[in-house]
This record gives C-alpha cells, structure tokens and sequence, in this order.
C-alpha cells in the first residue's frame, strides 16, 4: 500500500512545461551554462506490449503527434544538448526517420538497436563514439569527459534543469541517476507466495531515468560486462559501479519524469500537453467598437474559465510575437458573414511557419447584428477554409452570436461564448473542425 | 530504470471495465459465490496534495462525478458485499454524505476518521464491528470469520473476480494482499546520495490494494499495535504478521489496480471511464426508408472508428433494454425540424428512471430533404431542449445533413456524421449541448 505523506514535490501538472514545450515561447528560461559537450542515447525499441496497442508506445500519437518526437523536442530545446541518437528496432527504422523529417528534427540520428535494452544503449554509446572520432579527425582536437545522457523514449516531460544537474553530477562523479520516492511499499515473498518482510521504505528509492555518465565510463563499462549482463540487465548504474567502480551520484527527480507505461498513460501524457496549450488564447478584434466590447466580456468570463485572453486590435509590429509564440487565436467580426479577417490570419501564421509540433486553434466568433438572420452560407465556406487548414495542422471552428438586445440574453450569450472557447482550446478536437457553433 | 520485459499481463486498458462499470450492464458478468459476510473500509482521508488541486483527489470529478463515488459503485454492484464505510476526515462528512444521496449509493456508511491513515482505518474497522454487534443481537447469530478488505478510495478500478480471490485468501489464511511487479529499479542510497546496492528485482513486490483480512485479525492487530505503529505505519499487513502472526497470501493483481495520485490521473482514469462508455450506441431509425438508409450506411462508416452502432426501429418490446443499459442513443429524423421524436426519446430515458452515474449522449440526426433550407428555428428549440436534459445529466447533440444528391457528397457527409458522433460519443463535452452541427 502507499504512503500518502511519502511524496514532499506537492503539485506535478502545473509545472510539466514551465516554459519550453509548453510552448509560450521557445527561449530558455534561464541560462544554465554547460562547457563540455553532452549528447544523448534515447533507447526507444520497446515493443509497448503494456499499453495493449498494437503500435509500440513511443510511436503512439499525443495530439497528433508521435511520443517519441515529443520527448526528441524536449532535449532538443536545450542549448547545450549537442545530439540526440535514437536507438529503434530495424523494423522501425523507416518510420522513425520519417518522423525525423515531419518534424523537423535536427539533432537526432536514427541508429538500429539489439535484440535487448542494454544491447541497443551500448549500439547507441558506440554510434556517439564514431561520431566523436569523425569530429576529432576534422577538427583535429580531444574532448573529454564528454558526457552521455540516457533516457527513455517515454519519459516525455524530462525538463532542462534537471539535465543539467544529470549532466553536471555526472561529468564530477563519472555517473548520476534520476531517484524518486517508493510509491509503493516493496516486500519480500516466500517461495509459496506469502509475506515474508517489508523493506524500511525510506531507505530505498526506485531508480527512474535519465542517467548521465562520462563517455569514458559508460563506454568501459559496456565493453567490460558480460553477455548475460547484455542480455538480462536492465541497470546502466549497475554496470557502471561493477565494471567501473563508480558510485553514481543520485539526485531527485520530479514526478514528471513518469513513463508512459499502460494506454491510460497516453491519455495522461495528453492531458499534460492539452493542459499546457490551452492557458491563453491572443484575440484579434480590429478597429470595431462591438468587437472590442465583446472582447472585454469574454475577457473576464474565459477569466473564471482559467482561460487567460490578451486582447489586440492586430498583429502588426510587436504583437507579432503572437505569431510565433501563442497557440490559439480568436478572431472577432461584426461585418456581415465576412470570413476574410480569418483567412488573413490564416495566412499570417502560415508565414510565420511554425514547426508542426501541436496543433494551432484558430476560432472565428461572428458579432451578428441584432436583426441579421443567420444564413446557412457562412457555415459551408468556413467548413472549407477549416478542412484547408486542417492540413496545416490548423484547427478552425466558428461561434456565432447577435449583439446585445436585452442585458441579461446579453451575459447568458457571452458566458456560453466562453465556455465553447474554453472547450474548443482544451479539447482540439480534429473531427469538429469547420462546425459553425452557436451561442 | 524499468524494464520492458517485468510485466506478464499485457493489455490493460481494455479489461478496465469488463461489463459491469462499463455499464453495458449491471449484471454479474459471473456468478462467484462467497457464503460468507464480507465488508470493505474505504480510508479516504486524504488530503489529496500530490494532484496539485486544492480538492482531496478522492472527491476530484471524473466526467462530472466524484472519484469516491466510482470506487463505491465498483463494489456496490458486487453482490456478496454487505457493506461499506468510508472514512473520511471530519470536515468532508457533510460532503461524503451529499456524494452519498446524490449518487444513490445504498451500501455506504460514512464514519469519521482518525489523524493517520491507520488511525482512520482502524476507526473503519471497530465500526463495523458496531455494525456486527447490532446485526447479532437482532439475528440472534454469530458468524465469524467474517472477512473485511480495506482499498483505497482512490484506485476506482478494481473488478468482483480480483475481490473475490482477496476475499477467499483471506478467509482461508487470515490475510491477504495484491501484489505488482517492481516497474522500477529499487536502490539502497549512501548517506551521501550516492548508489550503494540495487535490490535483486524478481525477488521483490510492490504491495498495492486491496487487501484482505479476517475480522479477526484486523480487529485484534489494531487493538495490539503501539502508538507509534498508529502514528507512523502504512502497511496492514506489517500489523497482521508482527501483531497476529499472520503471513498474508499475496496475490498478482491487475495493473488497472493503480492508485490515483497525480492530476495526470485524474485524465487517465476519466479516458478509462470514457473508453469505457463509448464503444457503442444505439440507433433509433423509426419508420423512414431513408432513416435507414443513413443508418446503415453510418453503421459502417463508425466501425471504422470503433464505435459499434445498434440499428432499431424503435425502443418498445425487447428493444426497451437499450434504455436501462446503452450511454449513447442516436435518433435519425427525417421529417422537417421537428424535434418531437428526441423529446420523446429524452422523456422514455428519463422514466428508466437510470441512476446519473454517467452522463447519457443523445445525437439527433437530421436527414434535411435535398432543397431544404437550414432555417435557424431548430438550433434555437434544440439548444432549450438541451439546457434543460443536460439538467438531469443527459447530454444533447444535433447533427444536421442533407439527402444524397451525388454519392460521392453523400459519402462523405456520412463520413462526417460518423465521425463527429464519434467524437461527440468519446468527448461528453457539456459546454457544446445544443449545438446543431453540419455534415
């Protein structure tokens, strides 16, 4: 059974994307300076039979997108991460590169692994090795300790200072792991199946991932160890305290630094980057005295939603940034059934060309006035311009509401304006793209 | 670091509900017989901090209902258990209580809990020997052993045959207690933060919930165990063998078994529930040839999707099962806007009089003639009626499409509507209700 005070982080979803993946902006939060080289072994061979799908879990799509780009995403926004070597089965190789090139990858290398875990870690160390000699050869220079970093292709939500502290305690120590607390207390069976004794749960700590080591150790020990290490081990520390000597220095990890072990966890991994997409939208509302009305509204009802609106007349000059930083937007018209401010936007962040990592929400809200009947037309050319955009990985939806007649119809329509908003940006949903929605 | 290969029992998710949460039915999906009474504590004390909300996570909503709430329906529908008490801390009784009445559940007794875990548990424990003692003297009887397995509030998933082998473990050796396999490495720490051992794993267990003990037991290792053991302790099963001498059976239970305790749970149990809820519908065609054109033609297209569609005329005669065990009902109109067969559909499930455990979808498709204008008046009437089903936990959809004129449209009209019903099916968005979507 678990111990419900063993666990001191506190809250682990707000802090999953602090600012990297999350994706209010691609700068580094803070500057941690890391003088040496650091790559990385990313074993991703398994066959995910846990999750009970048919795909391997690292290739299974999180909105859109395969599990493994994400956490490739997640070393590739730090600086001083020089590459990443992704270790899959043969089979697998073809579409890990496709993945590569959809999107956008540009530190990784794709290397076929062995037939176990430990097998494809030391095909991974020894493809770093061949990459440093080539590089020494041109450069004509040595550089060591460089320092390897493992980890897991299904730990997605690994952030920069934490690979700082694996780097840096392992570049001192000659090796270093991610601990985290016994969720569980661990007992010891007798042959027939009964308890025999529990262990004292705080001394022990359950070994997770990533793990750093100096190439010069990692490499030593996976030419020291034996084949039935290779075959049946599943400890990098280990081999490096039996075949090096070397304690590994143990440092704390966040709660986030969980795998994505079981289909349920996909669901879960999900809801973290919904979650961390979804906490502002920029909305555009033009020169109009109504779309600035029902801007400030909706300002202060998505509020109670958690749902933060900044509130711009366009994107010109500096609030070009939107472009290039939020990852929803929400047009406001009030002329007529005028869809023309949205496929400028649209094209406004196709030129900003962002890298397909998630899927952008564009919602397009209709100020109608109070006597405009709503004609069926709007609907069909929106449900075209949306299907376009769609292939963009661009979602479009539209609301449609009458200006204000009566104060209280007024408030009612609003407040369902900001409930729809707050659901669309959260839900992304692919399949109600181009729906014309009223409020 | 965990290993790929450490866990035998494959697919988990599907399994999470096999008939009776998921609701396809409230019948036993077997008939296991315990011949003796059999009692459940349900410590739910906890104060939830690991989530990140400021709500204990056992009172977190889950597709609009409370965590406890599922967890107690998951024994409720397992017949040979008499009763439960769930101990909550002293200022969520009023809450509990509430959860208690709104959700019907009609075995629970709420008992206030203790400072610790063990505290509350055991708090748990001498009120059903209250209970016992009140039976006896009505009964004349006394029945021992009577068994009593303690769960967490916050593992909602457990299923009958899984309780049923604790149960009988327990009877037989006094205690019992499910077991996992490690998923992580455990390690021994220096006192300096550095590795010193890791523990063989294969010889190792995570101890998880339920467990199992004769009243007995449990009863006399809580009247024996020191203060400190109340202040300080977690594992029951530590009590029985140091304070009975009892060697609990141990037993491999299933990973659906996990605990709930980050806010990332939460959205893997709710894609559980979800899952669990959306793999059917049934749809109600009436007399319409070209109902049932539409129909079949969707039967096909959302197979492709995994959501198995029922085609029935009508719910009278046998077919009126649907309305005590499906989630998600789909009425094809084809005459003019008229709601009159949804309202009539909402007032037949609302007289099934079905305890709101989930919420119920209701798709209304309407098959518009070829040169039939959209006029607004039905999105206005189907967004009232919404308003007021969603009131009694009934979720309502429209889905608006027109009659084939080319068969190449009409495909992929069809298409669309198996796809937004899909969606709608697996998402139970209440902020969309009423929203008369086009295909």
């Amino acid at each position: 059974m678990e111990d419900e005070r063993s666990d001191p982080d506190g809250p682990s979803h707000p802090r999953a994307f602090p600012g990297g993946e999350a994706g209010r902006s691609e700068r580094q939060p803070c500057e941690l300076r890391v003088d040496f080289p650091v790559s990385v072994v990313l074993p991703a061979g398994g066959t995910g039979e846990r999750t009970g799908l048919s795909t391997p879990k690292q290739f299974c799509s999180v909105l859109g997108r395969p599990l493994i780009s994400v956490t490739v995403q997640a070393f590739e926004r730090v600086s001083w991460i020089q590459s990443v070597v992704v270790v899959v089965a043969k089979e697998n190789m073809e579409l890990m590169m496709d993945i590569v090139q959809r999107f956008q990858h540009r530190k990784v290398r794709v290397v076929a692994g062995g037939s176990t875990r430990h097998r494809s870690i030391c095909k991974g160390v020894l493809a770093l090795g061949e990459e440093e000699e080539e590089e020494e050869e041109e450069e004509g220079e040595e550089e060591r300790p460089k320092v390897v970093i493992i980890h897991d292709a299904v730990r997605p939500f690994v952030e920069e200072d934490f690979l700082y502290k694996i780097a840096m305690a392992a570049k001192e120590h000659g090796a270093s792991g991610a601990i985290r607390p016994l969720v569980s207390t661990v007992i010891a069976t007798t042959s027939e199946g009964f308890l025999d004794h529990s262990l004292e749960r705080g001394r022990y700590r359950a070994s997770e991932m990533p793990q750093g080591f100096t190439y010069s150790v990692i490499h030593r020990a996976y030419q020291r160890c034996t084949e039935s290490d290779l075959e049946f081990g599943t400890e990098c520390l280990h081999l490096a305290l039996q075949y090096c000597g070397t304690n590994a220095k143990l440092i704390e990890g966040p709660p986030t630094l969980w795998k994505v072990t079981y289909k349920r966890d996909l669901a879960a991994a999900e809801s973290i980057i919904k979650e961390s997409l979804s906490g502002s939208a920029c909305v555009i509302v033009g020169g109009s005295a109504g779309a600035v009305t029902l801007a400030d509204a909706l300002q202060e009802a998505a509020a109670a939603l958690d749902l933060e609106l900044d509130v711009v007349s366009d994107l010109t000059g500096d609030n070009g940034r939107y472009l290039s930083e939020e990852f929803n937007f929400i047009q406001v018209s009030v002329t007529g059934s005028c869809l023309s401010e949205v496929k400028s936007l649209l094209v406004d962040l196709e030129a900003a060309n962002r890298a397909p990592l998630h899927p952008l929400v564009v919602i397009w809200i209709h100020l109608c006035r109070p006597d405009e009947v709503m004609t069926p037309e709007p609907a069909a050319s929106i449900m075209d311009v949306a299907s376009a955009a769609k292939l963009r990985n661009i979602l479009l939806y539209g609301i449609r509401l009458h200006q204000p007649e009566d104060p209280e119809r007024w408030e009612r329509s609003v407040s369902r304006v900001a409930e729809i908003t707050a659901a669309l940006v959260r839900e992304r949903s692919p399949a109600l793209v181009g729906q014309l929605l009223q409020a």
